[in-house]
């Protein structure tokens, strides 16, 4: 086997090699070297790799739609070097809650970009998101439209929102993560009439600017034809809406839950799918429902972050367990990267710095928590591990770093940033001392 | 309905009662009070709950068998003072990481009395114990014992170990929790005959002692065969060890796994009934293979922890789909409790303010949290609820804040302890800023 041809690769960052000796290359740094120098567990994020995915989305929706507005949803994981490039490569910012706002307000991210989501914005969220002049709020519910409404006016402000609708269309993913069905707790039912009561009293309010309507119909959603069938649902409600109300659609968002391909052999939609059908739908509808085109804006998370960021992990004991399996230990886990235990997820694995040597054992991995469920890839294919070894786990730039806890008291892990050889630290590992630099006694 | 019959005070801490006014008292102070003092979502903890089930243990235990001793789990939740609060009622301590042992060690907790499980412990987490003179190590692979011994011998010391095995004993809890099974990551598996290997090997390893065996089933076991089972095999194991090797069975650990009581219409068995199930069937092998009475270590920590705390939060958006369900919307979720997005765990819920009231409606709690798995607790009976309302939510002492993340950048609640009327913070609540402190740009 050839060290270039290792086909695990492929969900790599883009800017992955194996050198002659069979060290992980990222950004054009040995993944062992970095290991070496800022610990394990270890996540590594590929500058080029998230600067390529948002000119992807940029390039192949504005192409499409040329008044598309790409907003990264940082939920999937926000941090001011993340938030910084966002700014960069001009794309707006979704933040779900004053934290997320707080990274935003940080770098100075430009606040008409910038769109507040969530189910449960507090007094305090809402303030803060008027107080910084926010784009757009994602209105979710009846009780924070009249909150919101009532904030504006002691400020003397009308502030633009969107209604989040709940279209009734199902997306087919995990449980956990659908969200357009009509019993979600996001947005507001179509089917109940809740969405008309919704933009009627939108309408009257008189703090607040309606200006779109948005959908989310969870994540990720591998094929198009939800968005396509909520797209319809949608503008037609629009219309009725305008021919109600005479309510104006200015912005369009159909979401975000692009897919992002995490397995060798799962392939997902490339964002030129996704573009194609999206945008085709929209003008479709438009012009068959005498709409004027609305910008469109779209939410992409872990589709421009997942694949950008690697995970490197430190092998320590080995367990074989004769005719049912191996258990290959690392010094991370659930702790880290909790969506194997949450979501079931999976996940190829390599050795760094036995990334070109033939792959002819099936092992799982298991991280160091004190949990039979902290299991971080089952029955993968690996060289011949051995304590010491550097264990890659690729496509980890969405949800594990934000979901991450201190659990069994772990430190959780350095995350650094990689670029033309170069690297830097974006956010420190933490420390004992840190562990309790809150606790009182 | 009487202020005082409100059935859900079961599962709630021993110092619990309702007020002429409805409100929710804990450890002598009213909830409603505490959540406007600190804020929420808040975690009340009660010294009195923790400390009368120390008590408990210690007697129900101690009294069938005298050489008894009680260790607290403290991955179930750790911090200094609960660490302390462990120490005064004279129990020892588990520990599963350098982090846990860390605050053990910054309370002074006795080295003697720390046991340190694990099963990927680092060389440098396994140099820090030694360095503190703990009493065990709970020894789970021969990676360690082979690290261990090398270490304990460049530090010229002998160090008491114990060798966790897998007894093959199915405890039918939920697969993230069960690991007594043979493919497991825990222990030595029996059947394989590499429990048999690690003795051998331990027996002839210079610098440890092997002085006890130890199993875990999972958590919960709600019945006692299982424990019955697996003494059963692992007594007849340490007779044929000693009869093998000479090996002398000074301390048995049948693990934790206690469980605790969460809902209202489910009881659990209570301490007493392990207790004279787990130390008869422990007295019958001694006596019937001609053992020694070794020392019993248990192992519980939800079990002690788990009733002791209530979460607190402030009810926001109140959203009702008609024929389906309403959504009643809290400033907490899975951040700070993952529990029923990662186990599907239930719970109970009542409204501080309103604690009192007849509970008629039936609603779901979702969390704050921009996802559809965040759902606190599933169709459970309330007062009616209002914005504003006070939601305590019982049995959340164990693996809440423990596992809590920041998850959509929200900051982690703060914690404090009750007794006899006054409270006092132990963990502190994050701010925005904490969230940046190690982020580096």
């Amino acid at each position: 086997m050839s060290p270039e041809s290792n086909p695990k690769l492929t969900v790599f960052p883009s800017t992955s090699s194996i050198d002659e000796r069979g060290h992980l290359h990222i950004g054009g740094c040995d993944a062992v070297e970095l290991a070496a120098i800022y610990g394990t567990p270890l996540y590594i994020f590929d500058e080029d790799a998230i600067r390529a995915k948002c000119r992807e989305f940029k390039q192949e929706f504005g192409t499409l739609y040329p008044d598309t507005l790409v907003t990264y949803a940082s939920k999937a994981c926000s941090n001011r070097a993340i938030a910084q490039i966002m700014n960069e490569e001009g794309l707006g910012l979704d933040v779900v809650s004053g934290g997320e706002l707080y990274v935003a307000e940080s770098v100075k991210f430009p606040a008409d970009r910038i769109s507040f989501h969530g189910n449960n914005k507090s007094e305090i969220e809402l303030r803060q998101a008027l107080s910084c002049g926010i784009g757009r709020i994602m209105v979710d519910n009846l009780h924070e439209l009249m909150l919101l409404d009532r904030i504006a006016s002691e400020k003397g402000i009308t502030q633009n929102i969107t209604l989040r609708i709940a279209p009734g269309v199902d997306a087919h993913t995990h449980r956990h993560t659908t969200t357009g069905l009509l019993d979600s707790k996001f947005g507001f039912p179509l089917a109940t009439g809740q969405a008309e009561e919704a933009v009627a009293k939108a309408s009257s309010a008189t703090h607040v600017n309606l200006v779109g309507l948005h959908f989310h119909l969870g994540s990720p959603v591998t094929e198009t034809s939800p968005y396509e069938m909520a797209i319809d649902i949608m503008l037609k409600f629009a219309r009725d809406m305008e021919q109600k109300y005479g309510f104006k659609l200015k912005e369009f968002v159909p979401g975000g839950g692009f897919a992002t391909q995490y397995m060798v052999k799962e392939p997902v939609l490339p964002v030129a799918g996704y573009a194609a059908a999206i945008t085709a739908r929209i003008k479709k509808n438009v012009s068959e429902l005498g709409l004027s085109m609305p910008k469109l804006i779209i939410e992409p998370g872990r589709a421009i972050i997942g694949q950008s960021a690697v995970a490197l992990y430190t092998i320590g004991a080995i367990k074989p367990i004769p005719d049912i399996r191996t258990y290959v230990c690392v010094d991370g886990g659930m702790g880290d990267n909790i969506r194997p235990a949450i979501y079931d997820s999976a996940y190829e694995a390599l050795i760094a710095n036995k990334a070109g040597e033939p792959e002819s054992t099936t092992v799982t991995i298991a991280g160091k928590y004190c949990e039979s469920g902290d299991i971080l890839v089952r029955d993968t294919t690996l060289a011949a591990a051995e304590a010491g070894d550097i264990l890659a786990i690729p496509v980890n730039g969405a949800y594990a770093i934000p979901m991450s806890s201190n659990y069994n008291m772990v430190t959780r892990p350095a995350v650094i940033m990689v670029k033309d050889r170069t690297h830097r630290l974006i956010h420190k590992r933490e420390t004992y001392e840190d562990l309790l630099r809150l606790d009182v006694i």
